[in-house]
């Protein structure tokens, strides 16, 4: 294309001229403000080491289940998209694709992608990161793959300078609680760096007994942390001394990929009962479900002592389609959100802790129907509750103006966690935050423009949304 | 502000000129009608009285839950906003804030509800009904508070001339069965007052056995009006005793505050057992969920014979913070909608009434995926079935917009209630009905832009939306 | 009128100028293009027959459940509007009103209309198919009923030259396993008619035991096409039969209208056993539940193997009011919707056959949450499964664009079925597409307006959208 619709300095704002124009007045206000991203999954150590990416395959398609199961729904097997469970921990027998054979498969669907988050984003990358002049097609595969390939290359293109050149001031990882944090010390300890990287006590694979690994995981949790104490009282102990682990090393949250948002207050001897008959095996299926829902009020409870955020990210089917789980491992596309709700499985914890002091709860939603119904009133009343931005699948233009709408009229403004990236794309968290700005400019133009916020009010309003929220829900 | 937008003309009105021109001229035909507010919770005895309403914070403030859960929210106590539970009945050891101080704490906190329906009645009333210059804020809160009590102490600013200025023509009251609806028979015989102040019977805590005072509440519903008469039998009758003695004193409905819209049919012995035990405390949670449902069926079957209106609200978790209802009581701000489901519940009535001559039948939801998905239908086939206006959360500008979207197409204009204010906050009634028909000029002037709608058809709908429809579906 | 709303070339259009004049120049692109509809409930021997239709309430009115149903909530009973339900069998105690009658009663009732999807494909029709020059009334009845009447005695009238004019290519009906296909071969063996007419395999009285005549038809079915073979094993093969039978005279799907999306895999010995306590009517409630669910994983293996294109339509409570069902029968206007999950209810036919080869599975759902929330998830990982078009009450243009804006920003453009008109109202047939195709170029001018996606490819996705997309999906 001889300009790329992603250069447009007015993409995404609102097509009527005079809403435009307020939109466009906000969107400056804010597009150079730092980054600050409060919740992802990039690895730290990639920023550590700040080794080159490798090339623009394993850069930018194969680890990106948002790009693969798209390409895979119109019918392209993933053994040509991604590698197998095993091939990155070395297993010979894994298969795993030629990096340049990818990203031709990538280039002829391309098409695919129109209208999508995912498609925009990266559109958004071939502008403004790879500085490509032609839109990406089947016909250019291979002249993109070394362009592109060519620019990885570049010193510029190295994790640690494009760090600074996004403009990012803080980025949150998602860690293990075992993890010994040490790329987070070491990039904390580097003198000539000066990005904020922060650890994120991230603990469900220790939490849910319907995992399979859950009983090994709680074992190697008890022998490195339990303080020497066995059973439940040694398992709670290592959960308290691992997250003031990730205190002492900068986290200021601790996420929770649950199933639903149920929570449940046993008291000690009913919760040591569940966790010894899990531990064991006997536990029924319900038995395991309110050990979960127990354990998520307990990581409220500690939360309101340590001071970490607690965030919640419920609602997903993970892993939908066995054969494709089995063979590609987990994340690879079929996690598939499901009705949740939230006002009567998340009161155990908001009955105890709901005006608790300094307790932060960012409740998150790929079930839009509780925006309005619950998240906002919840948020509306209870000074801990935070509405989690528009995540996953609602991380989209359209889908974040559906949110603004859902809850600003119950809420207002003040009560939102502010934009979460949530990606492992570490090239894609400009045009991502980038988009988010676009749209809170566009929502409150139209507020502008329709007499319901005064444009200086906007101003202020733009400038909280975009940088002071995020510093005051999670604490930075 | 030098102007405050709420006193701009096009304020709700559609960005896009000419749909905004549109919608203008339809504005026009209904802005001067009278206003027509057939369910809310003013209390009669304050227009009957007629005494000057105390102060800024007890008339805005304290007893308006949509206020204080915001200001709540940021972290405030409610102690510092509203009087504890006991305080008004004269309860000594209830704390009760000092008027000033809720102020101040309301003007530093009306950042807040920028964006907020509530934000929205506000500031229109500063502007249209007390005439403030500016804009409240922290700076100016004292002079606020002066300038409006100085407006409540004239005689323009008393109840009945308030009425007369607001151009009420019909305001229903909420009232319990038992009440002798004295302040409604004085102001109905008033030679001086023109208003009509209708009471409504809202029986709630008679029918609903979960309720802790329910047989407290039986034993005094029977023996006022049982017509000695005692069991199943005379609870029976002295509901069906009060219903007429509120159709002899003007109501024109009947309004049922319930957890879910079920609804069952069971035959007289059957309901007279479950009366028993429940009145025992035998009752499963079964049981009172059941005779409860069975009393909404009753309560059909009696509107269909002395034609009050009947109005349901479901879908609310009353009192979810358990401290906070302790000290505060009902009505505190924490009532937290959840998922509901109309089609199957509210089918034993539509079997036996749904066709029933004059019976009226107007559902509310607070979960917006029935209104497509299972009111719209619903009203669109049933005689009975009308559309309840968007109610609490959903009173605002937006979800107004969504509720047109959700339902015309399905169910036309024809089978909606008409604006519901709801309110406890009288000097809100005009900023209510005014956004409602700003709303619905701007919903329609779409549909004109579009030639969806002809002009002409659609200045004829917006006067039966607003003026028509009300009088209608109410009887009135 | 003067000039109907229905004749203006940029009805249903977005009002922002720049917006609209984008939309137009799409709409060109395929306003010529032939109809397609894969899926639908006219007659084939109407085509077949060439009759004349009989009258204007005959043929507009007294048959669509959409329009009697919202005369009916008005008010009027259902005998002033269509024949109870043993007229047409000849049941001389069955009352049939008169058409002059009918259409009196509809000319007055046309204000509901106005803003429905009913109202607007009338107008449509009144405009471009008859060619009335003014709106219809209760003042014009008689009038408008002759000028109709008038029109259905010309040659230009008949069935197969409005299939002409129409530009209808491809119009698929909806028939019972057992029926012979007669009109069909007829229709395929005409010399001088190209138009393609296809049946489309419906077998739901087959494979629900909870339908009253189900164990009768399932005789019927074994006998007609068990090869000799009884039990559950003749059942099977008998619906194997009937489905080749269907594939060799042209169909190229099979639709299932169930009341859950649930599917369940049994083996064979248990699916025999719930087969024979349900033929026996010892099944209970549960086992009806599991024998259909397992039915319709075994119509989805079915399909992988025959090839016909699966299409689910759940999540309708039928005739929700018995006693208009015993009197007019089925499809009378009291279908009401309610809330539905595809994630877990699917994912048993997903897991075996959700990556198998040609094989397409459409989903549709008139429970708008599981839009953005499962569908497209589902739609934009597997490749067997397709959007279906937003159907019946959602069937309209405000819905259609909540649709694509709930779906695309996950799974894009290219996982959508195609429009679906699933109309018995033949002569509304070319205005329900050319809302759709309206509705489209509205979408897509947004995305450019907004810059999301570039005019030139908005151009080539509308193309596909309306003509690629239902012949790709639907095998055409």
């Amino acid at each position: 294309m001889s300009q790329s619709i992603a250069a447009n300095p007015d993409r995404l704002l609102p097509a009527d001229p005079g809403t435009r124009s307020i939109a466009r007045a906000l969107l400056e206000r804010v597009e150079d403000l730092p980054i600050i991203s409060p919740h992802g999954h990039v690895d730290a150590s990639v920023i550590e080491r700040n080794t080159p990416f490798p090339d623009p395959a394993a850069l930018l398609v194969s680890p990106d289940h948002y790009v693969t199961r798209l390409i895979h729904s119109s019918g392209v097997a993933l053994d040509q998209l991604r590698p197998q469970a095993g091939a990155q921990a070395g297993d010979a027998e894994a298969a795993s694709p030629d990096s340049r054979t990818v990203w031709r498969e990538f280039c002829k669907s391309w098409p695919l992608f129109e209208g999508t988050a995912s498609g925009y984003w990266l559109r958004n990358q071939f502008d403004s990161v790879f500085g490509l002049q032609h839109e990406i097609s089947a016909d250019n595969a291979d002249a993109t793959y070394d362009a592109i390939s060519a620019k990885l290359q570049e010193p510029g293109f190295r994790p640690r300078q494009l760090f600074k050149d996004f403009n990012i001031e803080v980025l949150a990882t998602t860690d293990d609680p075992l993890d010994d944090l040490a790329s987070h010390k070491a990039i904390a300890q580097d003198p000539i760096f000066h990005g904020r990287v922060l650890p994120t006590f991230r603990p469900d694979a220790y939490l849910s007994p319907a995992n399979p690994a859950w009983s090994a995981n709680v074992d190697r949790l008890i022998a490195a942390a339990g303080d020497g104490v066995t059973g439940y009282a040694g398992y709670i102990t290592a959960l308290e001394n691992r997250r003031r682990y990730f205190v002492d090393h900068g986290a200021v949250s601790a996420d929770h990929g649950v199933r639903t948002p149920a929570t449940l207050k046993l008291d000690a001897a009913d919760a040591a009962g569940l966790f010894e008959r899990a531990r064991s095996g006997q536990a029924t299926a319900q038995d395991r479900e309110d050990f979960e829902a127990h354990m998520m009020y307990q990581m409220a409870r500690m939360s309101v002592e340590d001071g970490l955020v607690m965030t919640i990210h419920p609602g997903s089917f993970r892993n939908h389609h066995t054969a494709t789980f089995n063979t590609y491992g987990a994340d690879t596309g079929h996690d598939i959100p499901f009705a949740i709700n939230y006002t009567e499985a998340i009161r155990p914890v908001l009955q105890d802790f709901g005006t608790a002091k300094d307790f932060h709860l960012v409740l998150f939603t790929m079930d839009e129907t509780v925006y309005s119904r619950e998240l906002a009133p919840l948020a509306g009343f209870y000074p801990a509750v935070y509405l989690g931005a528009p995540w996953w699948f609602l991380d989209a233009p359209d889908a974040m103006l559906r949110f603004r709408s859902a809850v600003t009229e119950t809420a207002g403004f003040s009560r939102s966690s502010g934009f979460i990236d949530d990606t492992r794309a570490f090239c894609s968290i400009p045009a991502r935050h980038d988009t988010s700005r676009r749209i809170e400019a566009s929502f409150l133009a139209r507020l502008v423009a329709e007499h319901r916020v005064s444009e200086d009010r906007a101003h202020e309003l733009i400038v909280d949304l975009v940088d002071a929220s995020p510093r005051r829900v999670f604490k930075l």
